[in-house]
């Protein structure tokens, strides 16, 4: 990567009072040698060993480092007696501050232990994957798996510095950053035609030109600033971030998490926009205009197979659920994403259907 | 328990809104029909066996209940993977409730719970025993046992209503009632000579007469209120809540938790004043005052065994050091408590043991 385009910061206020997201040429950079010596850093195994020289000045002072490979399992309630167990023999203390290296999964663990250790501790964030930079760094939210279930425990604990550097970008691989792509384009959808059709426009330099993809990942934190700003606990507006979520998250699930989880949103978005176009919704136009961007960017994960009982079983259980109603975001008339509860009724479950068999004839 | 004395409600200020405490006659009323069909109840296993009858209203009616037997492993991290799943199976819902019935075990595990799960749910209270009514039922505070180590995890998640009813203390046996009373006389002691004056002239009759003890729990909920307010977050005023606390906890863990905590409080209010009293704090009459009444609720566990090395390295290990200096909160020469910083020095150890001994030589 280049010279790489410089923002000046974004501050976005929550229930804890505002943090910055600072945007940084190098990575791992940005913290002074105090901050870090009362730090204990969390840190992804891969990113570990991918910068191990970038990451000398930060892990070589911290006070203590704990390296974790990013699985589901490292999420689930049960490894955190693991985690604390570490954390208190490095003698971790009230006012001393959790620094989490890696993507999504290192956040989700590093949020809840910040909310949870020593009834809380700070905690600041340098995001390694396009999903983490452009959307989940922002917006407080943890999310941890418990049993079989996924993202059962959470709490709202942002953190109040993120370091955002594109150049680490570098080594994620196609479908790494079409996962990342995938949240981009879901924002730029809820923030309205003009904002689509402007990414869309641009998606292939999203690829191949890293000051586009950088300018990208901003206008996406904007947006996403905007909505969690005004409902920070998701009790209204912010319900539409969950636009492909409800259909992504049952992907994953009926697949076996083989679909990564920004595509499979992407192919969420697909769902909801033909459900909202074969149902009076969105206009033939509109659909196909979305549906040749989002099929570019779930290209390759088409045929994998979706057991139809288990990603109706997955959608049933989604915790956003009102009773035996479903909770959907979908596309109106205009394009507008709006929340709806329906009953997962027989020709709710065949538009589905025709959907998911469409999608794997496509191949 | 004869006709009780009725308080008017005591509201609590919270970061999340006030919420109240209400005095009832009848134990585990006050909730319709409406709130109790949305209501998970987590209940103290023992307290479901004793007032199975007085609780049909309650569990019969239910969305879910779960009986749990107060240990300290009850309210390890290691056994909420079980109480999720339950509740998962039970089809919990954003909007649900939790309701707690037991002591601070059963109010540790719900807050957490509602604290974490689907990222928050709210929680009523009606605590069961003296130290949940007089003490922890407000203040917001959960705290988890990880691994071996106890209460390193929790947030401040205060109920939205506490029902009290002073009516259920009747099958507590004296230990507990004496170890909610340790907590009384700490809060007394904390508001002042004249309070505590009050509380220790009628310290006998808290053992015989029911309306003089429900009028020293209100009285001690309002001591604490009054902290809890303008500190919830325990970042500066209600560190003097920890007195004899400190203390208490190393004597817990040194002798495997056979002494009941509020007892190992009054010890360690008794020892707190003994050090004071030694380095020229509190004079030796205003001592000797208050060990009379210490030493009468702690009396029957003077002999327990606290081996002297396991004592100093769990006070070493208090949360609330701050570096190597331990943080102690101490009487001083007005028997006004405060929090100091000090060293274990050769002189601060040989007090301690000074103080260890004379009370068993006392038995």
């Amino acid at each position: 990567m280049g010279a790489l385009l410089v923002f000046s910061s974004l501050t976005v206020a929550s229930h804890v009072g505002p943090y910055a997201v600072e945007f940084m040429d190098r990575p791992f950079v940005g913290l002074g040698e105090r901050d870090i010596v009362n730090s204990h850093c969390i840190v992804d195994a891969r990113v570990a060993r991918l910068y191990r020289d970038e990451l000398v000045g930060l892990l070589g002072n911290a006070k203590s480092t704990l390296e974790i490979e990013a699985t589901e399992t490292a999420k689930n309630l049960l490894s955190f007696t693991h985690y604390i167990e570490h954390l208190v023999e490095s003698k971790v203390r009230r006012g001393d501050r959790l620094v989490a290296v890696g993507g999504g999964i290192i956040q989700d663990i590093t949020c809840f232990l910040a909310a949870t250790l020593l009834r809380g501790l700070d905690w600041y964030f340098y995001p390694t994957t396009l999903l983490a930079q452009a959307d989940s760094c922002i917006g407080s939210k943890s999310s941890i798996n418990v049993g079989k279930y996924k993202n059962l425990l959470g709490t709202y604990t942002p953190p109040r510095r993120v370091f955002i550097s594109p150049t680490v970008l570098k080594t994620l691989d196609v479908h790494d950053r079409r996962s990342g792509i995938g949240e981009m384009l879901k924002v730029h959808i809820i923030d309205g035609p003009a904002s689509f059709q402007k990414i869309a426009a641009d998606y292939d330099r999203l690829f191949s030109d890293d000051d586009c993809l950088a300018t990208y990942i901003r206008r996406s934190l904007e947006i996403k600033k905007g909505i969690v700003e005004e409902d920070e606990f998701d009790r209204g507006l912010r319900n539409i971030m969950n636009y492909g979520h409800s259909f992504g998250h049952a992907i994953e699930a009926a697949t076996d998490f083989r679909v990564p989880h920004g595509i499979a949103v992407t192919m969420g978005m697909d769902l909801a926009n033909f459900l909202s176009f074969r149902t009076g919704g969105i206009p033939s136009m509109v659909y196909s205009s979305m549906h040749a961007i989002l099929k570019k960017n779930y290209h390759g994960f088409e045929a994998t197979p979706i057991p139809i009982e288990e990603f109706f079983d997955a959608l049933g259980k989604d915790k956003k659920n009102v009773g035996s109603r479903l909770r959907l975001i979908l596309p109106d008339e205009l394009a507008k994403v709006r929340a709806v509860e329906l009953e997962a009724t027989p020709e709710f479950r065949d538009l589905c259907i025709i959907f998911l068999r469409s999608m794997r004839a496509a191949t």
